[in-house]
C-alpha cells in the first residue's frame, strides 16, 4: 500500500494544532574540522529547552548523499516523496514568481538570447541582459495572440523569463529549444509524447509571434524554451491528511509550493516578527501551520557563517511567542542544510526538533548537529515528518487490528 | 529484487536455534516529561546482562508513525512487509478466535442488529446485546444450508460473530453490508471484483435463511457483514527461511498469526512459565521459537504503568531458563509500542535486543528505550529483523560473488 494511500485511510480529525517551522536550509558544517557548526555555534536558549523536552532527529531530504532544490526540499517535509512527485522546472520558476498555476497550463523557462542576421544564436543569454532593459521586452511579448489559447508571460530577471500557455489539451512534455551552443539556430519546440503535440504547436507559434515583436532589438532578438511543465498533481493536505494548513510565508517561491499542495496563504508578513503575529492571528482556524525563514538558507549561500549564526539566534528569539500557543505538536526543521562552508545547499541530514507531550523524549541537552545525530527520532527520509506529526497530535488512527 | 525472493534465495540449513520472544506492547511511555518508561522503570538484571552482551535497537513495526495493530505488527516482526501483507478484518477475526482458515475460505465479521417491522436498521448493536445472549444466537444460525457451501457460524463477543464460507470459487471481494447508519435496512452483499459474485451470492442467501431464524428475536433479529476476506496468501518460514518453527501463545491471535506463516503451534501452556516449560519440551524439534508474551500489551492498554512495569520483570524472571538453551540467537522484542501513559498501541520505536556470538555487541548497559536508540542496531524496519535473525545464525549465504 503505497503511503499517501495509507494516511488518507488513516487520518482522522481532532482539535489538536501542528506548527512546523522551517529554517530554509538550517543545517550546517563547522569552518574547521572539529569545530561547531552554525546552529552549534548560536545562542539558542529557548530551541535548547525545547531540544530537552522534545525529541531530535535527522532529516534526510531526498536520500543519503542527495542535495536538493527548495521543491524537493520543501515536497519531502510536506511528506510527499520528492522522487515519485516531480516539479517540472517551468512549473516551479512560476510557482517562484507566485504565478499560481491552473490545471490547463503548461509553464516554460524561456531565456532571451542574440541571433545575427541567418537566425545563428550569437549569444546564448542575450550579452546578460540587465533585468531593466530585458523586464519591458518581457512585458512586450503580451502582444502574442494565439487563438484559443491564453498566453501570459511573465519577467524574471536578466535573460530570464516565464512564458505559461493556457488552453485544454496542452501536455507539458516538449523538448527544450536552446541547443547548448552558439552558430546554430533555436531548436523547433518538438513533443516527446503525443499528449503535448498541441503545446509544441503553440510554443513554435508564441516563438514566431515574439521573434516579429523583439525583431529590432540589439541583444534580445531571440529566445529559447526550457522545462515545459504541467501544474504537477499533488493530492491535498486536506485529502491526505485532513489538515485545514496554512502557511506563513515571506517568499513567492515557498507560498507557491505550500500553494501546491493546498495551503492557504494567509498575512503578508515580511519580517519574522510578522509571521509570528500573522500566526497568532489565525490561531483558530487552522490545524497546521508552515512557517518559512528563508534567511538561514541566504547567509549560508553566502557563505557568511556569522550572519547565520545571527539568523539562527533571530529565530530563537520568537520561540516562546510559538510555544505559548501551546502547539500540540512543535516543529523545527529545515528543507535542506546549507553550510556556510560550502556556500551551497548540501545532502546533509537537517537538524530536527519534534515537542508534543507522547514524542518521548531523548538525552538531548540542545539544540544541534551532533544532538541530533544521537536523537531518539534516528537519522529518518523527511517524507516520513509530517507522519510523525500526525501520529503526536493524535490524527492518525491504527493499521489494522 | 523482493526482500523475500532474496531471502528464499539465500537461506540456508544449519543446527542453530533462534529464538524470537514477544512482550507484546513492550515499548512505553514516560508519566511525566523527563520520567522513565515501564521498561526502564522495571528491575531487570537478566535483561540488562543481555544488553551488556547483546546489540540493541529500535524496531519501527511499519514505517515511522504508523501505529499498528496486532496483524501488522507480527507480520513485520515475522518478516513479512506489513504494507504489501494486508490481513483482511474478517481473516483476522477468525483468527483471532481460533478459527483456522482453509485455502477455500471467505471469512466474514459479521454484526447483530435490530430491524423494524418494515426491515430497516433501528439499533446496528442489537441494544449492546450480552455475550450470554447473543452466542446461543450465533449457534442457532449453524442451521442454515447453502448447497455446496460449508458455513461456519461463531460467536465472537457481544453483538459480534464470525461467518465463514468454505467453497470453490470463493473471492473475499465483498463490500460490507453494514449502511453505518439507522432508518435504512442492510446493504444487499455486492461483489466488489468479479471473482466475488459467487461470494456475494452466497452471503445474500445466508442473510435469508439467518433472517428467518432471528426473526422472533427483540433486540437481535438481523446482522450486517463486514471485512469479508479470504485466507492471507503469505509464503511460508519452511520456504522464505528454510526454518522448521514453532509458536508458543497463549491467546488465539498469536497461535493464528504464526498458524498464517506456517508455523506450529506447539503446547497447551497458560502461563510464562508453561510457555518456557513447553519451550525446553521441543527444544530438539524446530530450529525458530516464536514465544508470545500477553501481558505488557494489556497492562499498557489499561493505562496500569506499574502493573506493566511488574510485567516485565515477571519476563526478566524467566530470561536465564531460556538462556540455559542456549540458543544461538536470541531476540527480545514487541509487535509494538503500548506506553500506559496513552493506554493505547502508539507507532514508538520498539526496544529490541539481539545477542548472539557475532551480533557485534554496542555499548548499551540496561535494556529501555534510551538505550536502544542509542543501539548497534539504530532504528529499523521491524520486517528486517528475521534477516538480522537469519544472518547472526549462520543461516543466510552470501548475496552476489
Amino acid at each position: 500500500m503505497d503511503h499517501l494511500e495509507l494516511l488518507r485511510e488513516l487520518h482522522q480529525k481532532n482539535d489538536s494544532k501542528i506548527v512546523m517551522l522551517v529554517a530554509d536550509g538550517l543545517g550546517g558544517l563547522p569552518l574547521e574540522p572539529g569545530g561547531m557548526t552554525e546552529l552549534e555555534t548560536a545562542k539558542t536558549p529557548q530551541l535548547d529547552a525545547l531540544a530537552k523536552r522534545g525529541v531530535l532527529g535527522g532529516s534526510i531530504p531526498v536520500k543519503p548523499g542527495i542535495t536538493p532544490g527548495s521543491g524537493p526540499g520543501h515536497l519531502g517535509l510536506f511528506g510527499y516523496d520528492p522522487l515519485q512527485f516531480i516539479i517540472g522546472r517551468g512549473a516551479l520558476e512560476a510557482t517562484g514568481i507566485g504565478f499560481e498555476l491552473g490545471p490547463n497550463d503548461v509553464a516554460i523557462r524561456a531565456n532571451f538570447c542574440t541571433l545575427d542576421a541567418a537566425g545563428n544564436i550569437t549569444d546564448r543569454r542575450a550579452g546578460r541582459i540587465s533585468s531593466e532593459e530585458s523586464a519591458p521586452l518581457a512585458i512586450r511579448l503580451r502582444q502574442v495572440k494565439i487563438p484559443g489559447v491564453e498566453v501570459f508571460v511573465e519577467p524574471v530577471k536578466e535573460h530570464r523569463f516565464v512564458v505559461v500557455l493556457r488552453a485544454p489539451g496542452l501536455g507539458g512534455h516538449v523538448a527544450d529549444t536552446d541547443p547548448q551552443r552558439t552558430g546554430v539556430p533555436p531548436l523547433q519546440p518538438t513533443a516527446t509524447k503525443p499528449d503535448s503535440e498541441k503545446t509544441a504547436q503553440v510554443a513554435a507559434e508564441f516563438v514566431k509571434q515574439a521573434n516579429v515583436l523583439l525583431k529590432d532589438e540589439k541583444k534580445a532578438n531571440g529566445m529559447t524554451l526550457r522545462g515545459f511543465s504541467a501544474k504537477p498533481n499533488l493530492p491535498s493536505y486536506e485529502q491526505v491528511y485532513g489538515l485545514k494548513a496554512a502557511a506563513i510565508a515571506v517568499y513567492p517561491m515557498y507560498k507557491g509550493l505550500a500553494r501546491l499542495v493546498g495551503m492557504e496563504i494567509v498575512g503578508k508578513a515580511q519580517t519574522l516578527a510578522e509571521q509570528i503575529d500573522v500566526l497568532e492571528q489565525n490561531w483558530a482556524k487552522y490545524d497546521f501551520f508552515f512557517i518559512h525563514f528563508k534567511y538561514t538558507d541566504s547567509t549560508g549561500e553566502d557563505g557568511n557563517f556569522a550572519a547565520k549564526v545571527q539568523r539562527i539566534e533571530e529565530l530563537d528569539g520568537v520561540m516562546s511567542r510559538i510555544t505559548k500557543l501551546q502547539p500540540t505538536v512543535l516543529i523545527v526543521t529545515g528543507d535542506h542544510s546549507t553550510p556556510s562552508f560550502l556556500k551551497s545547499h548540501s545532502w546533509h541530514p537537517v537538524p530536527t526538533l519534534l515537542v508534543s507531550d507522547c514524542c518521548r523524549s531523548d538525552e538531548s541537552q540542545a539544540f544541534g548537529e551532533r544532538d541530533c545525530v544521537r536523537g531518539g527520532l534516528g537519522q529518518f527520509e523527511a517524507k516520513y515528518l509530517m507522519t510523525l506529526a500526525l501520529a503526536n497530535a493524535g490524527r492518525l488512527g491504527k493499521f489494522g487490528a
